[in-house]
């Protein structure tokens, strides 16, 4: 081929078993079940090992799972120095990306050149994986925030599940029932999206049989881009810059003349609303209602931002987005912006894992070709006649 | 497109101005001008700036991104403090990843959404950056070998080039002019090579516009994969594995009848002799000469090897690769077999952060599509059902 296409839009990169998106029909499947089924009855622990194994697990396969993944919140207290070390000013993103690949060093992975491609298919070492990094990262986005403040973290609780034991860990405080569940639900939501950006980074980092805390690391770099995982911060920094529901009209307005994006609306993927962003409009209106209607103001921002932009936008196939409504939800929750992108890397990481053992199930290096568009051959020139 | 090549191979990804190799010659062209004249006249420095911004630059520009590059080989002593706490038994690969992530934090980067494509593509700021990065890792893997050890590293030297810094940092020795000369060569032939795997990954990781610590942190882990950077440390310990000169036949006649590649020979791109091989093999015959023969018992294991190997697979146009040789001439230096990937990394940030340039100049997010070949859409089963 002599022409590329620029991103590789609608190029395929790879087969895969784990997701689909009906763009067309606003659908979204993990491992063939629509995210509406999960987000209703599964858990976040439960909707991991869909996506890992590609089946539902058996009650017992899943409290053994839950077992270890509880066994898992504690880090090292290393990585606890390690974070101390680290600039309380610096993005929470960088942060978990420094600590994610400082894992490699604390815990040891397999080699899975030497392994051969099914060593790394060993099931149970996918779960030891997974387990590790899912846990830890919970762990180190909570820390991080008692850290970064100059407090010393409170410990893990094994008797939380993995939602409320982030929310305990991260307030400090007994979790909501109602704010856990809604944790949760957002946790399924993020844990899987097809080859997105940071999941074809998961691919090519694995390509190379490099360790999976490599892999995340590498993973978690490209999601903090403000392009991608960056764009939910984005939301609710836009909400507290509008500042009141009567300026949000003019605001969308002035956007749309201006040709910038509104925060949290469309998605690429989608012709229809984000089936995603339909279940966590849901949870809003369950939440306003538990609340009596008395929530952060900043929802009532987020809800003239929707009607305006939806006004406008709709008749494009233009909604709001998940990123819309997980920013209000997390910062419900007591959660600062800049740590939502972590939240997602959090989730995600689910997804991640699951692509790192179907691309060693089969692998080969990624090593596209690119169209040279240079200089022709010439002879070096000597400094001194430059 | 219903189907898919694994890998990418020969699926174009993007457009690039930086490199070009002709596999059928055997030749490599950075920026148009021949490795082989880069070898021989220029320097890591200069070759730095012609891979970023497409010229050799004029003695006044290279004297101030000297200064530069000099004057950034301090790094805060908080970096100090982090890699005090990351275990000794880590691979410096890790390290490194972990080292780079955190630099983010540690040092500002432009936001490239709220500059625009043009913001990145100031002049200033990628050189800026490029510096930064380039000095940063050759202090953190100097560092690296005297923390892991359990000593405190010795500070950079402003007044010796970047090679012979690193080799007087790494070693707390006067670098020997031979010496530093290759590891010089070295660090030009290692500095780029198209869209390989590792580049690749900038390539994604940069198109969320993440930091351009993220997408050198994604870059090292891609490249700590043994199916990539890793190779060169398997050739030494394949070598040491040998034990004697007089073995090296019979070890090669075993791995070609089981299958099992002979570590450090043959390269996907060639056809013929990698022209960075022949480089070396040179640099190899001039320390030979200059010690008067006598030099590392290695070194006769390795010949012994490369002649066992080439009699039997010249013929297919498999032969000795750069990384057959940069081992030898490390070990040589006194550098340990799993630092050779580090210094590889040192070297490659070089092309990484010209090809990070380069995406930003024309962006676009790289989201591929997949395959589908996973469960049609099906109904959740309870728990208590399964």
């Amino acid at each position: 081929m002599s022409d590329y296409l620029p991103g590789l839009a609608g190029v395929p990169a790879t087969k895969s078993n784990i997701s689909d998106i009906d763009g067309e029909k606003g659908v979204l499947y993990y491992r063939g079940y629509p995210i509406e089924q999960l987000a209703e009855h599964s858990s976040f622990e439960e909707t991991t090992m869909l996506l890992l194994d590609g089946e539902l697990p058996t009650a017992s396969a899943l409290k053994e799972f839950s077992r270890q993944l509880r066994k898992n919140r504690w880090v090292k207290f290393h990585i606890k120095e390690l974070m101390k070390t680290l600039p309380a000013t610096g993005h929470p993103m960088d942060m978990l990306q420094t600590a994610a690949a400082s894992l490699s060093m604390f815990y040891p992975s397999k080699d899975c050149l030497t392994a051969g491609g099914s060593g790394c298919e060993d099931i149970n070492y996918v779960h030891n994986m997974t387990v590790k990094i899912i846990s830890s990262i919970g762990t180190v986005v909570a820390m991080w925030e008692h850290l970064r403040n100059g407090y010393e973290p409170p410990g893990p609780r094994p008797d939380l599940s993995h939602a409320e034991n982030f929310l305990y860990m991260f307030t400090r405080e007994e979790p909501d029932p109602l704010l856990a569940h809604i944790m949760d639900v957002c946790l399924i939501l993020h844990a899987e999206h097809t080859i997105n950006a940071s999941t074809f980074s998961t691919l090519v980092t694995s390509s190379t049989l490099a360790s999976p805390y490599s892999v995340i690391a590498a993973a978690i770099g490209t999601l903090s881009g403000p392009l991608h995982g960056g764009a939910n911060q984005r939301v609710l920094e836009m909400l507290q810059e509008i500042g009141s529901p009567d300026h949000a009209e003019a605001y969308v307005e002035k956007r749309l003349a201006n040709k910038q994006v509104v925060w949290g609306m469309g998605h690429r993927e989608y012709k229809t609303k984000d089936p995603r962003a339909t279940i966590l409009q849901g949870l809003v209106a369950k939440l306003m209602e538990a609340r009596g209607g008395k929530v952060n103001p900043l929802m009532e921002i987020a809800m003239a931002v929707e009607k305006a932009a939806e006004e406008r936008l709709g008749h494009k196939g233009v909604y709001a987005n998940v990123d819309f409504y997980s920013g209000i939800l997390y910062h419900e929750m007591g959660i600062p912006a800049d740590q939502f992108t972590a939240v997602f890397a959090m989730a995600r990481a689910a997804g991640w894992l699951s692509h790192w053992r179907e691309q060693l199930g089969d692998n080969r290096i990624f090593r596209p070709t690119q169209v040279y568009t240079g200089r022709p051959p010439r002879d070096y020139i000597p400094l001194e006649k430059r």
